[in-house]
């Protein structure tokens, strides 16, 4: 499914908070009719404000219906924010979340000197200077196995900081005056691509040195890289599985 | 200046309502600190929900200040929906409305079976069939001089409905799956694009004839040109001045 992030309070269900997992779970239950409740499971949440252009969730329908007549019907009640762009019926050992090996994250960065009203809502605006070839220089030290420590927000629960990053890069957009990341990794921590975004930009910038990545990795400091890009730049992208 | 038009009440002011001219006027007055209320004078209104890119107004400013010094002081005060993109210091015989002898809008349709949650307020959307050689054999008949009674919506108190169109023109845009159409002509009527972009997309799904146009300017009917495209995708893009 794709989802305009902005107006929900995340994926995952809160009360009273308006959720992607919440829309989805309404219609879902609208469409089975039953006293049972249906849960929708997500490849993985995602927060306030931030999109997807390819989020996957699985769930157990009791009734038969094609995978066309639940495109249809999930469709003709979820929101317009919320677009479910396809529909497979999967085996039971299928788990969005379980069986996932992969993901790709994109962040659009805006340039100018002020927001784009536009943009406010899709991108993370920078209006500082950047020099690219030095983000550019940087990225290869994104990629491999590292200890993220460094990169994963306080609140986090999660103890191991090990992830993969297969593919990190950036191009630019100059005909929008954007700079477009990419990271397809095993599995991310929480806040980790807005917080590598806001480092990349600080060593765009000169703020930071350019191999500073290589520092982060060993002082596993979340205080050493100190900004997070904001959530409206980040799009989840695709989920990979077999 | 650009605004997105999504969250504003269209361009003039109204009580109770957020609008364009409302939140510059409020802007404009905190900077000018002063009993007398300064009033902002656009090119022309635009609709709930009509964006702009480069949208014209002007005002009388009682204090000395630089074209860069106003700019900055009305971005810093301005919501994120609207941005002022260029500020200068123009002749008492300039007037934004008066003086000007032309704009140009543009409307984005994006196609596709369902809306697409990042288009909802962007685009008009349209997802029957359409035939674009048919869409651009119709363009030649919008240009020129013509009574666009057909073309003009019932509440507006204009008499004259005598406009010239000296650019009409559609292209698609296949990255996006959009199709943008343009007008640039001496001066519009209310809902005239919208009604126009509508009658096109009629055209060119077939179920009118190519030249419908030439009827339409014959009749002199509203009732004749049936629908008028969502204000989402309208754009207001360039306002000429000598």
């Amino acid at each position: 499914m794709a989802y305009d992030g902005t107006n929900f309070a995340g994926f995952q269900i809160q009360p009273n908070q308006r959720t992607v997992q919440g829309v989805l779970e309404k219609a879902i239950n609208k469409m089975s009719k039953l006293d049972e409740y249906i849960t929708v499971h997500g490849s993985g949440r995602t927060d306030a404000g931030v999109h997807a252009l390819a989020q996957v969730a699985h769930f157990d329908f009791p009734h038969e219906i094609s995978a066309e007549g639940m495109l249809r019907g999930l469709n003709s009640m979820l929101p317009l924010d919320c677009e479910i762009t396809a529909c497979e019926i999967v085996p039971d050992s299928f788990h969005s979340r379980f069986t996932t090996h992969g993901k790709r994250y994109m962040y659009r960065v805006s340039r100018g000197r002020y927001t784009n009203p536009f943009k406010r809502f899709y991108t993370g605006h920078y209006k500082y200077p950047l020099d690219i070839d030095r983000i550019k220089e940087a990225m290869p030290d994104v990629e491999g196995t590292h200890d993220f420590s460094s990169f994963v927000a306080s609140g986090s629960q999660v103890k191991d900081h090990v992830r993969t990053i297969y593919e990190a890069t950036v191009r630019e957009d100059k005909a929008n005056d954007e700079i477009i990341f990419e990271f397809y990794g095993n599995g991310f921590l929480y806040n980790q691509v807005r917080i590598m975004v806001a480092t990349l930009l600080e060593i765009g910038n000169g703020r930071r040195d350019v191999h500073d990545f290589l520092r982060l990795y060993e002082v596993k400091d979340r205080s050493q890289a100190r900004e997070t890009a904001p959530a409206s730049g980040l799009y989840l992208k695709e989920v990979y599985y077999d």
